[in-house]
Parts: structure tokens; C-alpha cells; sequence
């Protein structure tokens, strides 16, 4: 397509480098741009600015951070006993929503895939070891997902670490809130019927 | 949501304002920009920042440009007695891609729509007048979108114009009652600029 100014090309090109946007949506996002007082471009475009340039990521955890120290690492009130092996820093988000956990995290950055060229080599496992001589940890926690690779992680894990003096958990597999049974997969129904917990009245 | 960091969160929230991306899917952009190399999400930043700033309009047509008359405007190889009487940008564009206009355009910027408080003193209807002035053109094409608003513009450009001595066309309606041009394709759209009509008050 021709555009008329070649700062709308531009614009439109970048914007439809992004997943999921093409070069429709590109130009109906700059036009819209355009539309809008010229501070909320400026805003959008310093926000992305800042983003790529001033992120960092936390020391101790591989979150993000803006400081050498996320908040989560630094908390006295957060139980380093507990340490939740995640991916990615939006499992740390959707675990932090939960209100549901107060030990703390580390972010392995993906998962072991040997089809898509990922090894332990490119996660941060060494970080993982730190901890465990820090020897402050007593549970570590496996938050990864129910796939080949998720699995394939937490043994890898579980394999290098087990001479530690810590227990090995996973997150709870089963049945999701809301689900039906039929519509439930082999073996997801196969493990939550097997892994079946004490019934309690809450 | 709680986002780790403070510029992430700031990015998320400039992304989700653009119209149809969710707090989530802006969240999914911003991380995907954080996975590239750091020029990526610059240039993307560079491009929407010059796009709000420097973008001008041609002082002829309406229509975006880098100088102050466009490049359909100061050509001599388009016909300057066909004037196409358009409602938006994008409109110029779907009709450029067609390759079947070789007349010169009018961006009103809008059409009249009194539920939306849009009437004709917020459209470029001085600059048609001036174009019928000058006396180079022979008609006047309408094509706007096949809703009431488009109609109801048509007809008060009309009213408005009759005196000139200068016909008044419409693309064909080979598109359907209520759609928008930009996204009728190519085919219908060229071909119902082809067989543009002799515009009536019925």
C-alpha cells in the first residue's frame, strides 16, 4: 500500500512489527493516533521509550524491576522459605493476583525445549542454586506449565537439586474452577483422580 | 494489576488506550518489545512520536502529506477536472489501490452527522468551493460511505453546488447498503468508481 506521508508509512510499518496487529489494524491505530490530542502520541511514545531503555530486571529473581531489588526480593514480610520456580515474569503477575502466595519467586525466563533450541544453559538455573546455598530456602515450589517442556523443566530441576536439604512441590494439576468433566481432557481428569485431595467442607 | 515495574506499568497504560487492546493484550505487546533488540521498540517509539509531530496536511485536498501540496495534488499527470469528494484519509488510499482514478481528491474529514454533532461547518466544504472557483473542474464524484450520513452529506455538497457549472457523480452502489469503504475490496471498489453515476436528488 502507498501511503501519502511517509512519517503514516513509518508509523504504520513499526506498528505492524507487533504480534497480532496487521497492516489494516496498523493504520487504523495510527489514524486514531492522529485523531487524539498530540500529547497522548507523545505519552504513548515516551512510555515505549522508557520501556525498551529504562527496564531492569531484578538481581535476584529476574523479574522486572526499577530498582537492583524488586519489591517482592526486598519484602521482610514475604517467607524466603518458600521459593516459586515460574517462567515468566506474567506467571509472577497472575500468581501475585491470586493474593494467594507469600513465599517469593524466580523467574527462569522459558522453559527447556529442545525444538525450539532452549536449554538449561539459557534459563536461570544458576540463580536457582544460589538460593539453595543461601540455604534459607525450604520448599521450592514448581509453577511451570502442564506441558512436555513444563515437566521436562521441573525434572531437569528437580534432578540437579534433589541433593539439597529442600522439598520439591508443584502447583496443584486438575480440574479447573467452572469445568465440566466431559469437556475435561484424558489426562488432565487422569491426574486430578489420582492426585484426588481430602475432601473438606470449605 | 500490580505490574513489577513502574515503566511497565506506565507502558501498559499508554498501549491499552489505543482503541481494541485490552489491558492484557497491551501487556502481551509490551513484553513482546522487551524479547526484541532494544532498536526495535526505539524505532517503534521514534515513528509514533514523529508521526503525532511532524505529520501535516495538504493545503489542497485535505489529505496527509510531508509537504504542503500533496504529491496527487501538484501532479500534472492526474486530471484536475475530476474531483473525488471523500470522506477520510483511508478512503484516498483504498481508491489509489485500486489504480483506477486518475482525478484529484477532496478529504472532508468527516460527514454531516447530527447524532455525532459532525455538520457541515466542521468538514472542508470552503475548499470544494474554492476548487469549483478556480474553474478547472468538470465533476464532482461523491464517494462516501453508503449510509445515511453519506447520503445526507452528498446531498447538502449538492445543494450547495448546483450552481457551478460542473457535474455531480456517485461511485456505484456495487456495495452494500451500510458498509464502509475501507473495507469494501479492491475489485468492487474500482469498479464502482468506473461506473460512477450521474448523481440525483432521489
Amino acid at each position: 500500500m502507498e501511503y501519502p506521508s511517509k512519517v503514516l508509512g513509518k508509523a504504520v510499518e513499526e506498528i505492524s512489527g507487533l504480534p497480532g496487529i496487521g497492516r489494516k489494524s496498523a493504520l487504523r491505530l495510527a489514524l486514531h493516533l492522529l485523531k487524539q490530542p498530540e500529547s497522548q502520541g507523545i505519552a504513548l511514545a515516551d512510555a515505549l521509550h522508557q520501556l525498551v531503555t529504562k527496564i531492569k530486571y531484578c538481581i535476584e529473581c529476574h523479574n522486572f524491576s526499577d530498582v537492583e531489588v524488586c519489591e517482592i526480593c526486598s519484602s521482610h514480610r514475604r517467607d524466603s522459605a518458600l521459593l516459586c520456580i515460574v517462567e515468566d515474569v506474567r506467571d509472577v503477575m497472575a500468581i501475585e493476583n491470586t493474593g494467594k502466595f507469600i513465599g517469593k519467586y524466580l523467574v527462569l525466563g522459558g522453559k527447556i525445549s529442545p525444538m525450539e533450541g532452549v536449554g538449561p544453559a539459557h534459563l536461570n538455573i544458576a540463580s536457582i542454586e544460589k538460593k539453595l546455598q543461601s540455604g534459607t530456602v525450604k520448599e521450592l515450589i514448581f509453577a511451570l506449565s502442564a506441558t512436555m517442556e513444563g515437566d521436562t523443566t521441573a525434572y531437569y530441576i528437580y534432578k540437579k537439586f534433589k541433593g539439597f536439604n529442600v522439598n520439591f512441590s508443584s502447583i496443584a494439576r486438575g480440574i479447573a474452577i467452572g469445568d465440566e468433566l466431559e469437556y475435561a481432557d484424558e489426562i488432565s481428569l487422569g491426574r486430578s483422580i489420582m492426585h484426588r485431595t481430602p475432601y473438606s467442607e470449605g
